[in-house]
């Protein structure tokens, strides 16, 4: 694969580190790297992750492959506003954390010859910014991509391919089979996080020494919570409908623990915390 | 400290791991293991846990100290059936999760001159048994006493310098503020990482693929449902006042934050997850 022109609108730990691929396996010709913070786009252009650089969207101008790698939440907007500049026959793909949302209203409005394919990386680490950026942040790692009946094969294959060169397994997916994974397997989990350590931090008010005991597992637990929280109200936001499913799921079950605790219900505890321990053996074996 | 004879009634991880810590350090003339389960007798008396064994609680008699390292739950039953065999100044300590239960129960009941102390080692792994025991288990760990107004003075000395040898850190601490700690930190963190993977489970039977994807965070976040649903079955009848106030906590936090999500509270959200974030990082300080 060989493009004269790459743009990547939001130059952070994903894009940058998707840059540093196109640039360091010769994919891309030149790499624009588009941003609203231009010290951050100096950073990139420093450290070779972006040949040129600009604040403005018209820099997507002539691009033959455009990468929407801003926040979850401005990915929509963001492609209604450079869709008048995008070149016939270039493909647009996105990173973003929820698909359901983000292919259902961008694709039907990207212009004739113009393709867009859904996609999200399953990588990252705590940091964020072009300076946290690496070209082996994929590597090893599931980059889903959620094509839908009306996507470009070519498009499709290609941007499969950029992914394969960054070293990732492409697995291909409905968008909103996608959301219901992740916010399973996802979204729940850091809520829980989140809500736990909350309650957690509620008593302490009264009992300074509760994080002083809070050793071992609590610590492990909620480490999770140390996620960006823009990051997350967006996906709450994004994928609203599928995490409200996940939490009617969880509330449910929660409700029925907590009835058997009222009730002094030994067997029925013990089937409980059995059969999670038999669903996480499963798990081992995958 | 010079111990002609300690009876350890349970020869498990913790029990065994005492015993090899008493023999090491020479603290016991002779350490007689109690179980019920033969098999893990003979394994104990192979592996230097114990110089004698027997299945018959009568074994504690002359014991200068008891310790019951059993199932929590079998704890107070336990106390019970030994009390007309215990030595007149003699100690009996246990190695309980829950505290507030056992040591309202079993303090009153000793004969007068046997002094009761309350105490939880938190360590642990995941294996069990005899088998299972090394003398360094406690080594770097903390250990919870839980001594009342009515506590032998010179009992606690006693109880607390065996678990400096042990390598822990001894802290002192009144039964229910025990249990409340860890309710918080332990029993309510276990019991909703039981319940997330089970409602995860849920979906699976549709979703064959879920678990397929649960790499990375779900993962770590749920390690902890590998524990023993026995012991969590306990812990939760013998703690259920404190882990029902802690489920309160977290479940209005909960319906706070679906509330959030239902009306697409974008600041509410931040917020909630930014609190966490601060809880967290004050808790890397300590």
């Amino acid at each position: 694969m060989h493009l004269r022109k790459v743009a990547i609108i939001g130059v952070g730990l994903i894009g940058g580190s998707l840059g540093l691929v196109l640039k360091e396996k010769g994919v891309a010709e030149s790499v624009v790297g588009i941003d609203i913070d231009i010290e951050n786009l100096r950073t990139a252009k420093r450290l070779g992750i972006v040949d040129e650089y600009t604040t403005h969207l018209e820099g997507v101008r002539d691009a033959e492959l455009v990468v929407l790698a801003t926040p979850v939440c401005t990915i929509i907007d963001l492609a209604e506003r450079i869709k008048g500049c995008l070149k016939r026959g270039s493909i647009v793909t996105d990173v973003g954390s929820v698909k359901g949302e983000i292919v259902s209203r961008v694709e039907p409005m990207m212009p004739e010859g113009v393709h867009f394919v859904g996609g999200h990386p399953i990588a990252g680490t705590e940091n964020s910014g072009a300076g946290a950026a690496f070209s082996s942040l994929f590597k090893g790692k599931r980059c889903i991509l959620t094509p839908t009946d009306h996507t470009d094969e070519e498009a499709l294959r290609k941007v499969k391919e950029l992914w394969k060169l960054a070293g990732s397994e492409v697995v291909m997916m409905d968008p909103r089979r996608h959301d219901r994974i992740c916010a399973a397997i996802s979204h729940l989990p850091h809520i829980v996080a989140y809500t736990l350590v909350n309650a957690v931090g509620d008593i302490d008010i009264d009992e300074e020494d509760v994080l002083r005991y809070s050793a071992g597992g609590f610590r492990d637990f909620t480490r999770v919570a140390l996620s960006p929280p823009q990051m997350w109200r967006d996906i709450c936001l994004l994928n609203r409908e599928e995490i409200l499913n996940m939490l009617n799921l969880y509330e449910e079950r929660l409700r029925s623990v907590r009835a058997m605790i009222e009730r002094g219900d030994g067997e029925g505890l013990e089937a409980e915390f059995e059969r999670s321990r038999k669903i996480k053996e499963r798990m081992k074996v995958l």
